[in-house]
């Protein structure tokens, strides 16, 4: 710096880089932690160390770094992440809900505020009960320090924003007296400059502050820096320097980190005329020794100016402060703050820069994570994401229930079904597209594609079964049968919830039994021409491979779809004629019942109940935040109307009850199997054909009764 | 026929060609017109004459070819289609409900019903009243005539079938005497030969029936063909023929026409022994001369098993009759059926052989004709079909609509948005794929891209467009704030609906308004977190240019969306934040009022009043065959219930009340703009600001009152 003698001290800028996983851990805090707020977040940037920089192929030391792991506050705290390498410099962060808030910014006012924030704080008391709390103050404080200012368009994932590195300047400038490079050129003993330099290398791998040390002779004293130690020192020796790191990559200048630490010592000691200070940098001649001399600053008006910040922060939020009204209100300000990187806000647009897949994930789910914002604070996403869904069918109310699980989140979704898309199904079937009716895709392959062609995510596994339906004889094919009855018990026991949305009653039937008897919760979803019917089966506990089943409440636990019927289910003799095969409905009943089924699991998992969930429960009105859970719904758009019913199992259910799960949990397949041949054998062991037999015997004895009446 | 002499007279087959076009209107009959009815449909068959069939490139005369116009009954009555080129001959079709009903079916005894249906008929009506009647009766049958079996698979729009050319054997048969081939071998005149083949060249053009002739020298005498005429001139003269084309391409052969025009006249006269024909072809050396000999029939056995079938006709459905019986109960049956073209049913998949998007188009509104089938007979799709529907938005919202309009069948929809697919739309809008959100497209040309990939027919028009809204200054921009206004009215007074699907309220304003002005009907969606409004606007007559505002019934219209607000809509200053830019609502709330929506249009399309249906009539309750069209529906998933409210157009609505309208019916655009820079303006046209201040002061003397009683 021998140019510079008797010139103003000058200073070199950092520069900010931002990682866009940076970008991506603020949308994450903004949606999920931030939402509606607009908080202060503190933050750390990694910077390299003047040791490192200037040798390797490194990031310049003028350079702070931002990450995804900047923002966690325990980095700067913990020592393992600590190395001579690099330095973690503090900042924050505030994010606006809205651009205009930005865009408006009172620029100046906010770095006032960051500065304050950030560096000031321990000058606004100045009086300490000993010097270890002012040494203890000052240690803490550090002298370069940043902060960003945010929006974030959450839909566009783009992000605006403007970063400072807030320093101070005070109304009269520092000039250089002397100053020397290297080593070799300082007026000191050269085993002196040695011992200063290993000092501050040892040092820096646990705590980057500036640093005063004495030299006497080949002697050097060393204590942490802070106004009274230095004036204390400059009493005592002759060489007194402020030791730091520049981390300048320019030789000709110090950092304004050292702009930072001259100034809040003028302003602790307004009446200091002359210091020294050793640049320290990780080559030996690269370090300079520099005397500078600075006007007095005016005493009174500094200690003036802190009186009206102290006032000020008594009785207000610093953020709410104006600023500079306490800095700027007497013509000659005492300090001044700058220090913004650019004049212009930086927009990142990061949808062309990440992952895209990840993107659409996250955004897909981005409606959801705004639920926690206003409309249900308390609402947990977690299970029904995670939540393994089977959709047994995937025509009309497959496609449907499938689309609104991927809005609910659900990313585990297995689509059975054996049929083919056809032109028919077009218009209905949500989730398929004319190339698929053209080339004749396997409706549960065209829907798993179609799903992940909306969230590429989604992990959706087809499944053309064709699922056993009782009442025809398996002949021949009887091990293909009793295969078909194993995949989907598998399927039933590796979900968590089942679907039911096939198109005919008959095929409901075991998966009905199979997940009443393995736990598995089902809703289930019928449509007729202007009504549907969404309701969910009573769920039990069931010990694995016993043949106990239980309630969790001693009380009957819902009824299942079968639960009110007279007659085992059966297949028909006859095929369908055209509108029975097709489901001829109002379009908008699938729509609806669709999503109703879909809004009801939702609410089953924010009760606390959950799937067990009770009639008594559900009588005793124990909603979660989502509302009530009804068990059967009843829609009708003819007179556009939903009703609720409430309805036990029955003890001769075909498919649920007891005798029949006992029954299947004794002889498992070879039950089933027998069940499938002759839906008869169901009415003997459920009940229903001794019920029935009573029944008519009953009626016989009516019309007797009546008969003989008339005769008399 | 030289090498025939003494040998039986053999017949040759007929073959059947369909044409796709055929199944493609069988379908159209299936779906439309017989949907549950299993009747006997009347068909012509095109079958090329022998006149062009051996000489040009055509399609040989053996060959009865089935076209989409083969079910135009009219086509056998109208000469203008009949040419000598081709003929027709009739034939029934009956399409099963069940595939197994044709499975099943008793080929012996269907064949027996077509023989009667045919051909038969005459024959059981012994005793004519005149000879000009019975020639009336035989001149209407054709002897040769077709009948097919089917079941349609409507979803894989594949055609089982099997075909008959029923024909009658007579158990003894008929044996060629003398044969000679072409007029120059001829026993008979060369220039009465060429007579007969110029006379049966002219019939044909008018008539395919045999005709009889007797030759005399070159003198030749013509009569229609019936067994009373052919006994009556065989009585007065020798040389006594029946004539007839022979449609068989061989010409050691006649066709199986002509078998039953001989087994007929055998039966009719069953004491016949010999007889004549000529089978003429186009050429004159295919032409050949037949005399032929057979036993005569046992009158009794023939009488016998005339009288079973009329005494079965006269008690049951001649489709109900057991033929087998009547015609085979004694051991000699009189006569046996044939003519089965195949023993195995054949299947025509036409999906890969039609047009696709055809099918597409078709296939899509099969589910709603099906509708006609059983639940709503009188259900009228037309109009809803060729209803243009404005969708205004295409977020969540109009996603969900236009696939509903979809369902039911509209293919005219427009969708106006401006904004681009992001990431976070991918869960919830339905019509959006992974690659539109990375490739950030436009929504309403995403939107419409879906759509042609579902139907690739959808007639649908994407429109980027910013809707205005008021409370923005338009400054500089002005000319283009007057172009958007022009393009929405546009857009408005050439649609049918109008459905306001927006993400804000100020955005449905000036929709509104010009709805209302021009006489569109509107139906409105929005929506809350767990909760949905779906509302139609009241629609009033409009005599266009003129500003008179009127209504059909003398009572106030329904109201509209902004018909209870007291201030005027306008743009708030600030941007949302992240949750009121997405519409953060539970997914289900969507896709419920969006099928609602729908429905209500459905349901209006039904109602005898339409659009205009006032409360006066809703209380009435006079709903179409859909149901009630309530004008007001409240959903709501935390109870999960649905209200209904009916509301009258408020006279100071700032969007539809008189005022305004007269305003917009005198000034036009220049209202609107001065609406659009200046909300208050809007309050003061309709009203607003005088009802406000009138309030104010009331409120006033509320206070005054009230604190004067306390002096009190
Ligand atoms: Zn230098
Ligand atoms: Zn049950
Ligand atoms: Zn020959
Ligand atoms: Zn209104």
């Amino acid at each position: 710096m021998d140019t510079l003698q008797h010139e103003e001290l000058k200073y070199s800028k950092y520069d900010m880089a931002i990682d866009t996983s940076f970008w991506n851990e603020s949308y994450s805090q903004k949606i999920n932690k931030w939402r509606l707020e607009e908080p202060i977040a503190f933050l750390n940037a990694f910077v390299s160390t003047p040791l490192v920089a200037a040798t390797q192929l490194s990031i310049p030391s003028h350079l702070a770094y931002l990450r995804n792991d900047s923002f966690l506050a325990s980095l700067s705290e913990s020592t393992s992440s600590r190395s001579v390498a690099s330095v973690l410099f503090p900042g924050f962060m505030k994010n606006y809900n809205h651009l205009e808030a930005l865009e408006n910014m009172d620029a100046r006012n906010a770095l006032y505020y960051a500065l304050y924030e950030l560096l000031l704080r321990p000058l606004f008391f100045t009086t300490y009960e000993s010097m270890q709390e002012e040494e203890c103050a000052w240690n803490a404080m550090s002298f370069t320090s940043f902060c960003v200012f945010s929006f974030i368009d959450g839909k566009k994932f783009s992000f605006r924003h403007r970063e400072a590195f807030p320093s101070l300047k005070l109304s009269s400038p520092i000039y250089v007296e002397e100053a020397f490079h290297g080593f070799s050129n300082f007026p000191l003993d050269i085993s002196a400059c040695e011992k200063i330099h290993q000092f501050a290398k040892e040092r820096i791998s646990f705590k980057n502050t500036p640093f005063v040390c004495a030299v006497e002779d080949r002697d050097v004293h060393f204590a942490d820096f802070s106004p009274s130690m230095f004036a204390n020192m400059a009493e005592r020796h002759t060489n007194v320097f402020i030791c730091f790191w520049n981390f300048s990559s320019r030789c000709d200048r110090v950092d304004s980190g050292a702009k930072n630490l001259f100034n809040c010592l003028r302003l602790a000691l307004p009446q200091l005329q002359k210091f020294h200070f050793l640049a320290l940098q990780g080559s030996k001649d690269a370090c300079v020794y520099c005397a500078c001399t600075c006007k007095q600053q005016a005493i009174e008006s500094v200690e003036r100016t802190f009186q009206r910040v102290v006032d000020a922060l008594n009785s207000k939020d610093p953020q709410c402060v104006d600023w500079k009204v306490l800095f700027e209100s007497n013509s000659d300000p005492v300090l001044k703050a700058s220090g913004w990187i650019s004049r212009e806000d930086k927009v990142e647009n990061l949808n062309s820069v990440m992952n895209p897949e990840e993107r659409a994930n996250k955004g897909s789910q981005c409606n959801l994570q705004l639920m926690k914002w206003r409309a249900a604070p308390n609402i947990q996403l977690d299970e029904i994401q995670n939540c393994k869904a089977l959709l047994l069918g995937t025509g009309t109310l497959g496609c449907n229930v499938a689309r609104n699980l991927l809005m609910w989140g659900v990313r585990h979704i297995t689509l059975v079904d054996r049929s083919t898309v056809s032109y028919s199904n077009l218009g209905r079937q949500t989730l398929f597209l004319f190339e698929d009716a053209k080339n004749g895709t396997e409706k549960c392959i065209a829907g798993a594609s179609a799903l992940r062609n909306i969230i590429p995510g989604v992990c959706v596994t087809p499944v053309s079964l064709n699922i056993p339906i009782p009442g025809k004889r398996a002949g021949a094919d009887k091990q293909e049968l009793i295969e078909r009855v194993a995949v989907l018990r598998d399927l039933i026991t590796s979900h968590d919830v089942v679907f039911l949305l096939t198109d005919s009653r008959e095929s409901r039937w075991l998966p009905s039994l199979l997940a009443a008897a393995h736990g598995t919760p089902v809703i289930n979803v019928a449509l007729g021409f202007d009504s549907f019917l969404v309701r969910r089966h009573g769920v039990v506990s069931v010990t694995s491979g016993s043949n106990v089943v239980g309630t969790d409440h001693g009380e009957q636990p819902l009824s299942c779809y079968f639960c009110k019927d007279i007659y085992a289910p059966s297949k028909s003799q006859l095929s369908s004629t055209l509108d029975r095969q097709c489901t001829v409905t109002r379009p908008g009943v699938s729509s609806m019942a669709s999503a109703l089924a879909v809004e009801m699991l939702a609410s089953l998992y924010q009760n606390p109940a959950g799937f067990r969930f009770t009639c008594k429960e559900e009588l005793q009105g124990n909603p979660g935040c989502l509302g009530i859970v009804p068990s059967i719904m009843r829609g009708n758009i003819r007179s556009y109307q939903i009703n609720h019913e409430i309805e036990q199992r029955s003890s001769k259910c075909t498919a649920c009850s007891a005798s029949i799960l006992n029954q299947y949990h004794a002889h498992g397949t070879d039950f089933i199997i027998k069940c499938l041949e002759d839906p008869c054998f169901i009415e003997e062991v459920c009940g229903l054909k001794e019920q029935r037999s009573t029944d008519e015997a009953a009626l016989c004895d009516t019309f007797s009764d009546s008969s003989s009446a008339n005769d008399n």
